[in-house]
């Protein structure tokens, strides 16, 4: 039960929006195994002056595209972290019209105890929602 | 000293947000027994293009009312995040006009350490702050 | 690689809030080592409605210009946050026109490998940023 957030300058059509939502919740689906029908996002569309970056970080110039990502979602091994970074990247460069140079992601995990909404069955023995796929359950 | 962040979309009035917000309050006080002055909420009021749901997850129709909720404090047993959730739905199902349906919960813990604010006064026997009740503290 | 968000009610400056963003950024700088670049900041203007606080809190009378910041970055020991709470409080009350019972401060760290973005090169040994000050890398 993945909780994403998007932090964006204004400007964006809803069809841009639409079309990162798509290209982040891909990468989720597929590296972590969710369901298709489990995608919660926020954008917060940001006046320039309540989005402050520098214009060149960590050596590169950063555009007025520049977003930030913050994934929540239950605790990961670090390859898996790796993977889902890389999809994300590999999905918003070619579907989203972005560069790598305007992605920021922070992962923030919380146990599967943190979490609550009607309808999602966890297996007792993995704690994880039961429709995630097995061989993507952390062991 | 919780702090809680409330993201749903535009159109609700500002009564609609006064009682999401005693709602999920007193269910912070009387579960987790912090005092009655220390509340710490914040609305997102979002778009409909900014809040991305699906119609149907996890089996259920999901409205234009729903909400999510992220709740920010430190660190309590499990049996005490169920028991406060148990809470928040019970209240805002009963005075604040909500399905369960509507409602999606993450607890994000944090030690008492990482937070400040001016005027708190923490026990050095337990870390919390001395207003909490005795028997709410985690053991 | 540090992001902050601040959340305070409609009516400041963008001047206002670039003295805001600058006491933080200098006291991150300061107490984290952090590089002067790394800069990632998000305002959130709420109208009053949507930032609900208690008039007295913890004993003290709280202003309209009540502000939170969350702060997210990487694990550091509690002699670390209680010097960067003491720098922020410092900074913001000398040069953002604030009292220190305007603010509440929390900190959610997640680890370096939960952090991603284009051109930080991290040190294996430390697995910190390679350009963050030796004397400030967590032992």
């Amino acid at each position: 039960m993945p909780m994403t957030k998007i932090y964006l300058r204004s400007g964006r059509t809803p069809e841009d929006k639409r079309a990162i939502s798509d290209a982040v919740h891909a990468a989720l689906v597929e590296v972590l195994g969710i369901p298709e029908d489990d995608r919660f996002h926020v954008f917060h569309e940001l006046a320039d002056e309540d989005l402050v970056t520098e214009p060149v970080m960590f050596g590169l110039e950063r555009r007025r595209e520049t977003i930030a990502l913050q994934l929540h979602f239950g605790p990961r091994p670090v390859e898996t972290l790796r993977a889902l970074y890389s999809a994300i990247v590999t999905n918003l460069t070619r579907d989203a019209g972005l560069q790598r140079r305007d992605l920021a992601l922070n992962v923030i995990e919380s146990p599967s105890a943190n979490w609550w909404i009607e309808g999602r069955v966890l297996d007792p023995e993995t704690g994880f929602d039961e429709r995630i796929a097995a061989d993507k359950i952390p062991g």
